[in-house]
């Protein structure tokens, strides 16, 4: 039997990042390569509680079947927080659950994109949306984002794209970047958008990850004229595994995802819907999010310090503010093909820039390192090898 | 803002058995149009007995992210159990876990179907295909199927349609329909569409609830050509809400599913493909499947000879076998608007035929029934009141 795969899947690779995830069942290599949340940040023995005091008041209900637009206890809270905390939320917009922040931006993608049409992004960008992008039929246009996406040239590709469906944007600790957007240009961007009528999605998976510098209003905050789908997620807070997110945007967006929820897999667990609304209501969840910060605030600061220590000066990388990845760029354009298989030879693993860009064909200069999952002895040593694999490749 | 919805989505409704379930909330009304399994089926004393020791051994992987695949362990013991309680799964086959039957159907749609490719399908079927289906781009082509598809029209219907990618078929206890298609004719279909080299998407979420009658092997079970995507789901066996469901096809077919499920979720709920692999290895899971049968042989009988004594003669049902749908059809063709409309102003809801047809647009004589969310007495008094409604509309 010949299969005919379709042509939207036929070019399409398995992301980088979930291959590696999947080689890494070697226990001697240290990854910088995930982008798993550090298993300690896990509530367990919390989560373990609501879980027995549901089965006891609430099982059958857990178990069955619930409605496409999530489980509604679960949605006021998340809708509360957002606007009591955040300021998102406005009238003509609803709340809906999605299995993660991947459905979201996937389902947005269905909804919006026909053959043909684009999605505009910062360049490079999580493979997850771009891998989104292309399995619905859209091209995927990078406007250069090392150091932040330029707000003119990203006016210049809307004008020169008038296929393009949508901005995909990560303001928050980037993905690979890990860098943060200043909020004159979240306006500036907003301001773009708005007068040429292009929705923005707004991916914010890893922005109550803050541990240094002050909060940046969300684009969403300041939407007025329902230009704006926000995404967020509880996968970096409670649970990665449980596959529960969510998005706030316009109602006339988010009634045409749930019909498109219900055809990928009808609802999102409603066992952990109901976990996420205890936890919400019940504990301190805000305590809690502060002591996952402590954590990645300490891991990020020594992986920086050992970067700063060990890695040829000529090497730049961010210094970020919050979330899980460092972005490391070799000098005078260097591939980073060279680099990161000397590091893995040296036994550590790290994502090559390559990964990320809109251009799959393109080259690029920088690699991603994680540090949410790695020990302090693993960053240290680990950090050690990569520079020394650099050193080699730079001779 | 004007929102240009894509064309695929543009059309697309609601699925009319998941809006009858959100307009539920009114307790008065006796609902036999959900497709809920019972919640008694679910052990949940059981599953909370698991989940605590989980928590307990495995909790920081429970919570974390894991592979697209699906849970190694589970897969594995899905595979072993298809392949000697069923003779399910060949050489070139492998087995992915999904989030829910339902997205088996939506990524075999998606990895298989271009803009203006065709599914063909028994008439009427699942609403939930035919709408991952067309949210594909792919037209749904109905064969006529009332007490099963005709293998000749099948024949027909494959060669007037070239662009068809697939056959899309419920052989156990139908929904809507309950019918069970016998052996010869899954033969002779099997053959048919080894002779046109066209693929059989094997749906089977009830086939382990059969209560009368003898076993009949699956398609896939006598697939030596790799032609049959064959789809199950633990959602009628130990819990719906959790999402947890599995598809077992041509290895090049799965990859391409895994890739596109990266995408929509990256992968389903960790937690729950723990417990269904602890279930399935610790457990008597063919006992409490059992058991489950037992519920659902009383519930039919219940339904039907309530239908028996009450019903119009002149209205015909079929006799399930299995599973937790009854079909029953008003003579002369008469539309069944009438009859849905006059049971909801006596408090009972059924589903309209209308809801299942390929083509969105045609006339139903049928409605489906359900039998096993209602208690006993709700089926008493409900067909009461549905026979009721009937006589009202036959006059």
């Amino acid at each position: 039997m010949e299969y005919n795969i379709s042509e939207k899947m036929k070019n399409l690779k398995p992301s980088a990042i979930r291959e590696i995830f999947k080689s890494l069942s070697d226990p001697s290599i240290i990854s910088f390569s995930g982008g798993n949340p550090a298993p300690e940040t896990f509530p367990i023995d919390e989560i373990a509680a609501i879980s027995a005091d549901i089965y006891a008041k609430d099982g059958a209900a857990a178990l069955q079947y619930n409605i496409s637009e999530g489980y509604p206890p679960l949605r006021e809270a998340v809708e509360t927080r957002l606007r009591d905390k955040f300021g998102i939320g406005g009238e003509g917009d609803s709340l809906i659950i999605v299995s993660g922040g991947s459905q979201g931006i996937e389902l947005a993608a269905k909804v919006l994109c026909n053959d043909g049409d684009a999605v505009i992004c910062e360049d490079p960008t999580f493979i997850g949306a771009l891998n989104a992008f292309r399995t619905n039929g859209a091209k995927t246009i990078g406007v250069p984002a090392a150091g932040g996406i330029d707000p003119d040239a990203l006016e210049a590709a809307i004008i020169a794209h008038p296929e393009a469906k949508m901005v995909y944007l990560i303001p928050n600790f980037h993905n690979p970047m890990g860098t943060t957007m200043p909020f004159e240009k979240r306006v500036a961007i907003y301001e773009i958008c708005k007068k040429h009528s292009i929705l923005i999605f707004e991916d914010n998976p890893y922005g109550e990850l803050r541990f240094a510098g002050e909060d940046v209003p969300s684009i969403k905050s300041i939407d007025k004229d329902g230009i704006v789908i926000y995404c967020s997620t509880f996968s970096k807070i409670l649970s990665a595994g449980m596959r529960v997110g969510y998005v706030c945007a316009p109602s006339a967006l988010t009634q045409k995802m749930v019909v498109c929820k219900q055809v990928e897999d009808v609802h999102t667990n409603t066992f952990f819907q109901m976990v996420c609304h205890r936890y919400m209501t019940e504990l301190d969840m805000d305590a809690h999010i502060r002591s996952i910060r402590e954590i990645y605030r300490h891991k990020c600061s020594l992986m920086l310090s050992c970067l700063d220590d060990m890695m040829p000066k000529s090497v730049t990388y961010t210094r970020p503010e919050g979330g899980l990845f460092i972005w490391c760029t070799l000098p005078d354009n260097i591939p980073c093909d060279g680099v990161v298989k000397a590091a893995l030879e040296r036994k550590v693993a790290v994502v090559p820039g390559t990964a990320f860009n809109c251009d799959e064909h393109a080259p690029s200069p920088s690699f991603r390192l994680n540090y949410s999952m790695p020990s302090d002895d693993q960053i240290k040593r680990g950090v050690e090898a990569l520079s020394d694999a650099v050193r080699a490749v730079l001779k």
